[in-house]
Formats: structure tokens, C-alpha cells, sequence
């Protein structure tokens, strides 16, 4: 019998994020205690966790990032900025409370339980899920663990969930309220060149739509078959005409503000009306679906109801949808993303940065932007430990 | 056994709605040939045909009203108006096509075919739904009629569908989608007050939204427990409250276009979270709904996503809700309307017009606004047939 081990050290950084009463928005780094873990815990120590848009949203908050200003110490320094008046309303429920951030990562187990599932861990590579992921040392429940396959990193494995999940989420729901295809926006994305390899490899029908034409090149490159760019003068007809070749009548947008929800609704009409045989009063009868899962664009969103009276638009989150399959369902899920890690659900980052690297202004300014081709990696510990690879065994 | 009967006359007018290449909506009145019923038909004498927003909406289509024009001949007029060019693209599909009007009505059943389920209807007053209604004989099923309890005008009758079968399924779409108690807009409106009646029968919490002080006086002297007027000053505050007393997430919006059914998500997303206990990034967990069932306002829809990820916006229309549920659901809510015809559903007029007035401009310019206590009863045999109610028996 294996005895429950103690954690190596005995404080560790974490990362918490306090919106002041005052309209500013503070990011600190202080030293917390190590969690001894429980018997049914491990503690990993994070190694490679994501910087994902929804990171991003808790991170910063309503706060301008172009008004970050580094103060406190080298070894604890503090980023502050301000917050438009206007977005403190909606700051309310989180005001004065430091906020960890950080939905998932992956490290080594550094500690484990009595338990048998949190020992069989011990000195193995896992990817987790569930907050606080910004920070050298995170206490979790064996169970929520996943075992990376022998031979994959930290860094391999950080977004084995976020966003496997949610391109595999937009699959599962397709199929279960009955629409055979699908359109993605901000598409060049991580998360929308992820959901391009699942449907080629499931010959699923995707209409990719993105705003600038090198992430069309960027997607074709990967054999994006319909790519539709939004700043083209074409736009309306290419969608339209790529909606009649897919029969497309679900969309996922991760924009949210603006026109493009509406325009996605009227073109699914357009294209259904093109093979109608006659005139229907209230347009089309089937059901034309846009689900919006982010905020790239926070103003308001804006549509013309053009498109009859069978349509839906709503909030899409990840975490409910897989409350609402139940767990053998989710577990499934789970089973692919591990099987396919290196390939259909690869990531890429931009750059590898440290937990101070983060408070940092300039690199802000890089990641906060949120746009395709500068998505950071964290390493809470980078300088600080070796790298399982870089061990000689 | 009683022999098949033949119509009491050769022809009967009927109202035409042609939207014609040039960009011009033409209404007239044609002469048509009285049809012999089948077997399992009933021709049907109406006698009361009431003017919905829904019919308006196929009457005029995308013509302007304010340009309206008489031409033809006393007997047979016909009226024009002008259709914007940027509207003609929404009217392909119905171009060319000279459409019958007239979703509902009721009458007098004045020819039968020979199976006893027609045969028992002759000389009945039934109240009837399909389209095509704004004419003097109108042909139907046996089974597409309504028989009316004994002592019933067609005009009591004529909006026997509808109306009360779209409010009977907002309470029920409330129900089977887990909600329990709804909001309502442009709830002064006939189907409005008709919503009131039921929630208060059934001890439904309703929210009712208007746009005007006389309507809110009006619902607030059929016993509305919650009237906000979005006119107010305090509307947003007002609609939060009432959302916070009746726990209402379910709206029905008749308006479509503006900032309203944004704001209604906006304020229920508020009374969730004056309850909440701590901060969720997301917002509230619990589904927000707002379904978008007319169109009086034809303006843009726009709206601020403060409201979370819980939410959905979408189209309603009874005809497919009515399929859904399933003839024997459906038949309980028909029921249920026949019970109740002079009370929870009773509908008034404004004014009783014949189809010759109903093509004057002076009219079109009053019934056209669709605005509460300007609804018209259509009755394509005003002054040619007696009344029942004035026949001695």
C-alpha cells in the first residue's frame, strides 16, 4: 500500500482577477498554500494551460486592456485597468471578490490521496477541467482527471477540453435536433479549424465563414471545402449558394454582435426558397437554428426578420450541454478527444508564457485581442521545473 | 334519408390579393362560381369574417396603405397601392398569384353533401378555419367545421379560432416547456385581453406589456394584476418587478421589431439575479425565452446580450404548435374555446363592414393600423342576407 504523499512545496502562485468598486479591474499574482490533497485528490502541477476566449472573458472582464498598467514587484506584480462606467452594471455580481481563472490545463501529479484512482496518478501527465487552472499547484479530484497517452505533454494535452468538447458539442447537437449540416463562424479559429477536421473526417457538411481572406487561405489550406469570407462584396450570394450545396440550417456563431446572425438566418431562407415550389406566407417551414457560444463582437446584435417564422437564435454553453446528454454521452465525447489528441484535436499557440509574462502590457495586448493567430499558451511553472520530455529516464 | 342539396346561388363575390411585377398590390372582388359540395363538404354562407393582423398581413403584404387608390366599378371595385422597391424582393414568391384572404369565419350552412356529418350541419351555424374566408359561400370539410352551441351569432363565432386557440397555446407552450407564468406584448389587443381572461381563470401569473396609459387602464379594468406601459420612465424597473413577482421566464411578442424583446430577456435576466447568491459568469442558469408570434412593428430587431447564455428567441406560429401537439391536444383546446365562446373568449368589434367597404380607402386607412380598438368584422353578406338572431322561429 502505497502512503498518501505530501505536496513538494510549500506555497505556490495563483492568479486571481478583483473587479473594485471603483471601476477598476485588478490581475494579482499571490502565494497560496499548497493544498495537502484529500484521499480521493491529486495535485497537479500545471504546466500548460490555455488562454481561451472564455479565459479571456473572466480574466479581464469589462476592463479596457488599452488602459493596463503594471505596478506591485517583480515576483508579485499586479496589472490594473479601467472599467467603462457603463460596464460596471453588469460587473455587479462579481464585484470585490478575487476571482480565480483558468477553466483548463494539464501538468504532472506531484501529490496524491490514499485512494487507489488518485495513487495510480501519482508522477503522471493529466489534463483537467474545472477552474482555477492559472496557477503553479491545483488541487483536484482524481475523477476529473484525464490520463494522457504515454508520450504527450503538458502542452499537448492543455485544451483537451474547452474546446474538443465544444466543436464535438456543435456534432452531437446537430444530429440530436435534427439538422444534417453546419455553419461556423470566426471559423479560422482554433476551436472552428478543430470542428473542420471532425466534420471532413465524418463527412459532415460545414460552411466555414471568416472575416479576412488569408484565414480563408488558411482554412482551404486544410481542406476546408465552403469557406465564405464576411468582407467580401459577394458574401450574401457565397453563403446563400454554400447553404443550398450543404442544406445547412444550424449555425454556430461565435461573434454574437452585429448582423451576421440575421444574415446566417436569411441566407438558410434564401436557399431553402430557392427549391420551394410555391408560395408559403410565413416562409419556409423548416426550422433554421443560430446558436451564438461567444461575444467576439460585443455591441449589439441586429437582424431583419426575413426569414419566416420557423427560426431560433439562442445562448449555447458548453457545460449545460453536457449536463443535458448525461454522462455515458459526455464520456464519449471524452473517449474521442483522448483517441485523436495529436491529430483532430491538436492546438496551436502563438507563444508560451509565464504567470508574470501574463500581467505583463505588452503581451495583453498581443493575447486580449482574441483574434486568430494569437492564442498564448500559460506555463505557470515555465523556468521552473523541467519538462517531463527533457528527462532523461 | 336526405338528398344531397345544391347551392342557393350560381356565384358569390370574393376578395383577391395580387401583387403584380410592377410593384403594385391590387385588391379586388370577382365573381365565382358557387361550388356543388362533395359528399363530406358543406357550402357555408359567411357571414362573419373577422380582419386579423395575420390576414392584414397577406391583405396588403408589403404595400403601403397610405397610397391606397379606387378604381372599378361599384359592384366590382378595386382597390391599388404602391409596394417600396426594396420590399418587392420579400413579394417574389407571391407574385403573379391572385390569393384568396380570410383565415376564420362563421355562418350559415346553406348546402350539403350527402354524408350524415355534412347532412347534419345544414342550416346549423358553424364557425370555420381555412383560409379563403372573405368571400360569400365558402366550401369546407364537414370536419373543418365547428358546430356552434345553440343561440350563437356567426359574429360570435367568427373568431372562434385564432385568437383563442393562439392564447390557449402560449398557456400550453408554457406549460410543456417548463415555465410558469408568462409575459405578454401588445396586450391590450383583442387576443390579448383573451390571454388575461384565461391566466386569471387558470391562476396564471401574466405579465401584459403596452405602449400606452388608456392601455393599461383598459387590461387593468379586466382585473390585469400586472400592467407595465412601456411609455414610462420607469418601464424597465417596472417590467423587472412584476418579473420578480410572477417569476415569469416565457414571453409572447407580437411586435417583432425593435429593442423590446431584448429588454424583456435583459429584465428577466435581472429579477433571476436579484435572487442569486453568488456571481456566475455566465449569468443566470435558467432558460430565458422570448417567441416572436406577429410582426406589428416591421423594423429591425435589436438587441444588448446582457442577459447571460440561458436564452432563446425564436418563431411561433399556431398552425405548426397545433401539429406538435397532436390532434387530441389540439381537439381539448377546440373543446375548451366552444365551452367558453361568450365568455374567456369573446372577441368585439369596432365596426361591421361588407366587402364592397372593405375595399374603400377611408377603411383601409382605420383597419390597416392593426391598432387596439380599431378591429374589423368583415361580413361578405352584409345586407343581402337576414340576420338568424332577426328571423322569428
Amino acid at each position: 500500500m502505497t502512503t498518501k504523499t505530501t505536496p513538494p512545496t510549500p506555497t505556490g502562485l495563483q492568479l486571481l482577477s478583483l473587479v473594485k468598486p471603483e471601476g477598476v479591474l485588478e490581475i494579482s499574482l499571490v502565494s497560496v498554500p499548497t493544498p495537502t490533497p484529500a484521499a480521493d485528490e491529486v495535485v497537479v502541477r500545471i504546466e500548460a494551460t490555455p488562454i481561451n476566449p472564455s479565459d479571456i472573458g473572466l480574466l479581464f472582464g469589462a476592463g479596457d486592456i488599452r488602459t493596463a498598467k503594471l505596478s506591485g514587484t517583480a515576483s508579485h506584480p499586479v496589472v490594473t485597468m479601467q472599467i467603462p462606467p457603463a460596464a460596471m452594471k453588469a460587473m455587479a455580481g462579481r464585484l470585490g471578490q478575487a476571482l480565480p481563472v483558468g477553466n483548463e490545463g494539464a501538468g504532472v501529479v506531484v501529490a496524491a490521496g490514499s485512494a487507489p484512482a488518485a495513487q495510480a496518478l501519482l508522477g503522471k501527465t493529466v489534463a483537467t477541467l474545472g477552474g482555477a487552472m492559472y496557477a503553479q499547484y491545483r488541487c483536484v479530484k482524481a475523477e476529473q482527471c484525464l490520463l494522457l497517452p504515454e508520450g504527450t505533454t503538458p502542452a499537448e494535452g492543455a485544451s483537451c477540453f474547452v474546446n474538443p468538447l465544444t466543436a464535438l458539442g456543435m456534432v452531437e447537437t446537430m444530429r440530436r435536433e435534427g439538422h444534417t449540416a453546419l455553419v461556423h463562424t470566426a471559423a479560422a479559429s482554433n476551436l472552428g479549424q478543430m470542428l473542420n477536421r471532425i466534420c471532413l473526417k465524418d463527412g459532415i457538411g460545414l460552411v466555414n465563414i471568416v472575416r479576412k481572406p488569408e484565414q480563408a487561405a488558411l482554412l482551404k489550406s486544410q481542406g476546408a471545402v465552403h469557406v465564405c469570407d464576411a468582407s467580401a462584396p459577394t458574401f450574401l450570394e457565397d453563403l446563400t449558394q454554400a447553404l443550398v450545396a450543404t442544406g445547412a440550417t444550424l449555425a454556430f456563431d461565435a461573434t454574437g454582435g452585429g448582423k451576421l446572425t440575421g444574415q446566417i438566418l436569411g441566407c438558410m431562407e434564401a436557399a431553402l426558397n430557392r427549391t420551394a415550389k410555391e408560395y408559403s406566407r410565413y416562409g419556409s417551414t423548416t426550422h433554421k437554428q443560430v446558436y451564438i457560444y461567444g461575444g467576439l463582437d460585443t455591441g449589439p446584435t441586429e437582424f431583419n426578420r426575413n426569414f419566416g417564422m420557423a427560426w431560433g437564435m439562442g445562448g449555447w454553453l458548453l457545460f449545460p450541454f453536457l449536463q443535458r446528454i448525461g454522462p455515458v454521452a459526455a464520456q464519449a465525447l471524452r473517449q474521442r478527444v483522448a483517441d485523436e489528441l495529436k491529430t483532430t484535436f491538436a492546438s496551436s499557440y502563438s507563444k508560451e508564457i509565464s504567470l508574470t509574462e501574463a500581467l505583463q502590457p505588452a503581451e495583453i495586448a498581443v493575447y486580449g485581442q482574441r483574434a486568430t493567430g494569437t492564442k498564448y499558451l500559460l506555463n505557470p511553472n515555465k523556468g521552473l521545473v523541467l519538462q517531463p520530455e527533457n528527462i532523461e529516464t
